[in-house]
This record gives structure tokens, C-alpha cells and sequence, in this order.
């Protein structure tokens, strides 16, 4: 992975991890396995029951509690020799053992890091306070350098190409899950690890953001919600487009034409100093100047990287202010119940002076067979 | 998925999480997406940052507080009519929208719920006391129905042919990472829906018993540590094989055989009312017996099911008396540093008297080119 090529990469981060943990207050940033460790560290053991725990404190070497199955593991990561690590063995106390190496405080703790081991770690550390590093410091991953947003236009690229692919495969006389089926294949061939996701919602069930793929048989005339995404060399891709059936239900032309404005009008509002907030804004005012405010029911964007959802979340109350480097879907929807919903999604990229589409594929409506 | 099929079989698990919490003392079971949640209610949404929680008290209707664009999805799910749900909207705070549904006492929370989640939780319910679920009651999973059972021999028999595939690949002169990607397609080509994990462990890159593929190119003589799983109809697979290329090292032969010694002598302590870690200690003993007790680094097993890690483990110090319906990995090993490493492994039931296999791929050390 991208994330892993360079050990005096992870050197920065872990310094800049401790300084920003300690100006927000903090005596240290806590990171269990998933992208936060493998961001700092390279190290990306599976997310499992056993006990993995970076801690990263101001004024002290970084500490790593692991498994001793997974210390050679460990000892081989990218950035091992600037990490003291430490095993416990198949039925010692981790909980015990990591509760030793903590400074006194309040420590942050990375957000998907299971119940089991965070009320682990507060019952065999009782005087320390823990907070989810999500609110309790800035986010570490949000600003993206060159070689992360290379690695992001080239997932994006490639889920472009799936989406091309796509347009050529038939759609009426066949179910939901055999198109996500497509899908995923398309994303692989187009030089995908994994295809993690492939929402196919035709029809009605397009009004269901979340609708995965189902049973049902598409035909003539439905509209289809197509949001898949996956990772390609460690990063994610994320795209929605909104298709039809030979032809498009009554008012569709309409409402993709509301949805589309909508999301010209986010990325519009895209530059460093915005607030995260102000872009959702922009897309929600041209839905709720046509009338459809009520059938937006998300909020605009996420951010992505290591993770398909990451900050800078694009959503009302959100003041982050947007800086270049920040990479964020903006993905607007209308969606009615029980005839259709329509979404646009490209992730997109703050320049210095304004954004870049990471996602070239076309916007306007298009035809399936 | 399988769990999806019957809502019948959600009421009967949904009142049985009830029963079993409160019998534990506990005052709720909490419930985010994932195994548990799929397991108790067929409703499987995104584990991400956005909160789904379910609540299963006793003597009171379970409730699922869910993001409002995925009530639609909620709404649908299987056991939906047995669940009150409760939207919040993006911009809303989730955590005080589920403290004022949780009931008093001490809580049970699923292990795999995020550290966001559950420290949002205690601090919007201050008066509750909340506990991981994995230690403070019975597991719920452990005892598999007989839909349950063949959902995981079909995925065991599909991982044996996928290991049939892998001997007719040449390993010599080629990358572990490029016989890691065929491993990946053959768990694919026969019907796995997911290649979760792909380990080869060349030479001594074998004795690091969770490395996963790296750049080494193998060569006549290495022998080769092949540990691979995934989803298959919503359960996992999970096989171990170690081969060697044309000719075996030194002593592996030997080393091969205590390990598969070791491997059926765990095997054969499997029935009911046995202690799960007297099954690793029928492994250990054969290990330790043929002097190789320091290089056996890890525990003889964990449960599988719809997840590939889950109780029952099989380790010392576990005295869960192990039950008709019960399914776990038996893998031993004996890791060489600098040398090699031989790992075997197997998916058992325990059956009414004993013990079944539901892995048969051959035992033996297998030769590839």
C-alpha cells in the first residue's frame, strides 16, 4: 500500500500525531488496528479480538502492545525501529499490559476501536480518562499529500472506468444483486483489491440511500442508483451515478436535473477557508429552491482516504474549515418514496484556490438497456 | 445470507439475547451493526460512523435506533416487525437520541462496537454502566443450528478446493503476494463471496504465523505456510495447509509430523462437557513432548462462524465446557525463526460423541512446483 513506501513518512506522522494529541490537550493518542495505525505506523495486523495498541505520547518514544504471534509482524512494519514494541502471550491480561505503558490523563483513543478493548483498558486503568480521538483532536488523516491524492485519482479513475463498463451490461429481465455483481467484477479488473460495496437500487428502491442490491428484476423505464466504491493500493474510491432503463420515469429528466445543479453548486462552493458545513449548504439550497428539501435526507459528503468515510464530514454544524489537500465526496440526493431516488456523488479534491474533480465520469443522465 | 432466511429463527434469538442477559444481571444487550446485529435481527447496514443501535431488555419490545436514511433499509429487514425503530437525522446527536431508550443498570455491548460509539454512549448516560458483552455474558453465537452447520461445511469444502487449485499453481521463482491473488480467485471461483485473508508464508517468513504475502520469491526447497479464508453465504472459511516446493528443508518432514500429531490428538479430545482449553492442552502436550513446546507461540483455536474469530477459543485458562454444535479451528504450529514455520489447520463441530471435520483437504505434506 501507498501509505507504507516511505519509513521517514511515518516519522513525520507520529511526531505530528503526538504535538496535535498534546495541544488539544491530551497525554496521548491510543490506535488499535485499522487505518489510523496503519497511517502511522504501516503496521496493518487483522482487526481482531487479540489486543494491538499504539501509544503515541508528547516526549515519548511511541509504545506498541501486540500479540506475540503477530511480533514478527510487528518488528517488520515500516516504521518498527522507531517503536518499542512489546507481546503479551496467548492468556496473559493485554489489558494489564497496556495499562502499564499509559501516561496519566486523558487519553484519545481512535474511533473504530472495539467496546471490548477500550472498557478493557478502563477497567485496568481506572484514574485515566478516555475520549474518542473523532471529537476529542483534530483529525490526522484529513489533509491529504501528493502521493495520498495519487493514489486517490487513480481509485477514482478506476471506478470510472467501471462505471463505463457498466453502461454496457444489460439491465432489464435481470435482478439487482447480478448487476452488483457486475459491479464488483468491473471494479476488480480495473485494478481493485476489494469492491466493498455495489448499491443497485431500481425503482423504488432507489429512495432507499442505503439499499444494497436485492432480488428485485429491473425493467423498462426504471430509474437504477449505482454507488459502489472499494480500495485500490490501500486508498478508497466511492462514485454514484443514476441511471435509466431505455427510458427515464415520469419527472426523472427533472429531478436528476435538480440533483446535478445541486452538486455543480457544492463543488462550486469548494475552496480552502470554507466551512465544511457552507458546501452542504450550497447543494441543499438548490433542492430546497426546487421544492424537494424534504426528500434530501443526508448529508452532503464524507471524507475518504484510508477509509471509505473519514473527516471532513460535509454536513450542517460542521465548521471545519476546508484546507488543500482535503479530499470529500459531494453527493446530493432526492429520493421518493416509492418511485425512485436519483444521487450524484464525485469526490473531489480542495487546490489551493478553489477544487478538482477526482471523478471525470459523465454526469448527465444516462441510458442502459 | 443464511441468518437472513427465516424471520422465525430472529424472534427465537432476538428472546433468547433477552433472556440470556438477564440472567447474566444485565439490563440490556447493545447491539451495533455487525455480526451480533445480523445475528439477532437480519439487519445488516455499513459499520460505520453513523449509529445503529439496538436495545434487547428483558420483558420489554427491542428497539433499534437507526440514521434516517437507513430506516428504509431498517424497515425491511427480517425480524423489522419484532423492532421499534427510531430515526435520528444527520446534524442530530444519536447518543442522547439512544440514552433516553436505554433502560437503567448495567449494559452489555457487543465487543466490536466502536470506541465513538461507546464513549458517546457513556457520556450522554452518565447513571449507566456499561460492560463488553464477550465477557460479562454467555456467548450467543457458540451453539450453531443445523442451517448453521451446513453453511459452514459448504464454506470449508470450498476452501479444500481451493487448496486442490493452489497445488496445481508453480510457486518457484514467483512472489507469495502473486499465490496469494490465486488463492483469492480460487476462494472466489468456488463460490466465496469474500477472500478475507490469503497468508503465504515462505521459508522464514512462515515461522511469523501472521505475516501475510509479501514480495519473496519462492524457491525449490521453501516450504510454504498457506492460511486463507473468507465469507461464504455470510460464513467464513478458515483452512491451513503448509507444502513445500519440489523438495522439503531440512527437518521438515519431522517437524510436519509432530504438528499433525498434534493437530489429531486435539482433534480427538473434542466432546461435550470437555473444557475448550484441555483441547489446546492435547495439542500443547504433543508439542512440548517432541521438545518443541517455546516454538509453539499461539493458541490451538478460536469459534468460527459469521465471524472468523469468536468464542469459543480454545486457550488455556478458557473452561467453557464445550458443547454439541460448537465450531472452531484446531491449528497448531511450530515456528522456526530464520528458517520455517508448519502450520495445520482444520474446522471441527463438535457432534453429540465427538467431534467432525468439516475441512478434508489432505493432511499430509502436499509438494508444488
Amino acid at each position: 500500500m501507498t501509505g507504507g513506501a516511505d519509513p521517514g513518512r511515518h516519522a513525520e506522522r507520529l511526531e505530528r500525531a503526538a504535538r496535535v494529541a498534546g495541544e488539544a490537550g491530551l497525554s496521548a493518542l491510543l490506535a488499535t488496528p485499522g487505518p489510523d495505525l496503519f497511517y502511522l505506523t504501516g503496521h496493518a495486523p487483522p482487526p481482531l479480538e487479540r489486543l494491538t495498541l499504539l501509544v503515541v505520547a508528547p516526549d515519548r518514544r511511541p509504545m506498541m502492545v501486540v500479540p506475540l504471534l503477530e511480533r514478527p509482524a510487528a518488528l517488520a512494519s515500516p516504521a518498527a525501529d522507531r517503536i518499542e514494541v512489546v507481546g503479551w502471550a496467548d492468556g496473559d491480561d493485554p489489558y494489564a499490559v497496556a495499562a502499564g505503558l499509559l501516561p496519566p490523563g486523558r487519553l484519545a483513543v481512535t474511533d473504530q476501536t472495539w467496546a471490548s478493548h477500550v472498557l478493557g483498558l478502563q477497567e485496568a486503568a481506572k484514574d485515566r480518562t478516555f475520549v474518542p480521538a473523532g471529537r476529542a483532536m483534530p483529525p490526522l488523516r484529513a489533509v491529504k499529500d501528493e502521493e495520498e491524492l495519487a493514489a486517490l485519482a487513480k481509485a477514482a479513475s478506476a471506478a470510472d472506468a467501471a462505471f463505463a463498463d457498466i453502461l454496457g451490461v444489460a439491465f432489464a429481465g435481470r435482478r439487482e444483486a447480478h448487476v452488483a455483481a457486475d459491479l464488483a467484477d468491473a471494479l476488480r479488473r480495473h485494478g481493485h483489491r476489494t469492491a466493498d460495496f455495489t448499491i443497485v437500487g431500481s425503482g423504488p428502491n432507489g429512495a432507499s440511500p442505503h439499499h444494497e442490491a436485492g432480488e428485485r428484476v429491473m425493467a423498462d423505464g426504471d430509474a437504477v442508483v449505482l454507488d459502489f466504491g472499494g480500495h485500490l493500493d490501500g486508498y478508497c474510491s466511492d462514485i454514484t451515478r443514476t441511471v435509466f432503463v431505455r427510458e427515464p420515469p415520469e419527472d426523472f429528466e427533472r429531478v436528476h436535473d435538480i440533483v446535478r445543479r445541486a452538486q455543480q453548486a457544492a463543488f462550486q462552493a469548494v475552496r480552502p477557508g470554507v466551512p465544511a458545513e457552507d458546501v452542504d449548504r450550497a447543494a441543499r439550497d438548490v433542492i430546497d429552491d426546487a421544492g424537494y428539501g424534504g426528500s434530501f435526507i443526508h448529508r452532503t459528503g464524507h471524507g475518504i482516504g484510508l477509509e471509505a468515510h473519514e473527516p471532513p464530514y460535509i454536513v450542517a454544524g460542521n465548521t471545519t474549515s476546508l484546507e488543500a489537500g482535503m479530499t470529500f465526496s459531494i453527493e446530493p440526493g432526492i429520493y421518493l418514496p416509492g418511485r425512485f431516488g436519483v444521487r450524484i456523488e464525485d469526490i473531489v479534491a480542495v487546490t489551493e484556490d478553489g477544487a478538482t474533480r477526482l471523478n471525470e465520469a459523465p454526469r448527465d443522465p444516462q441510458a442502459v438497456r
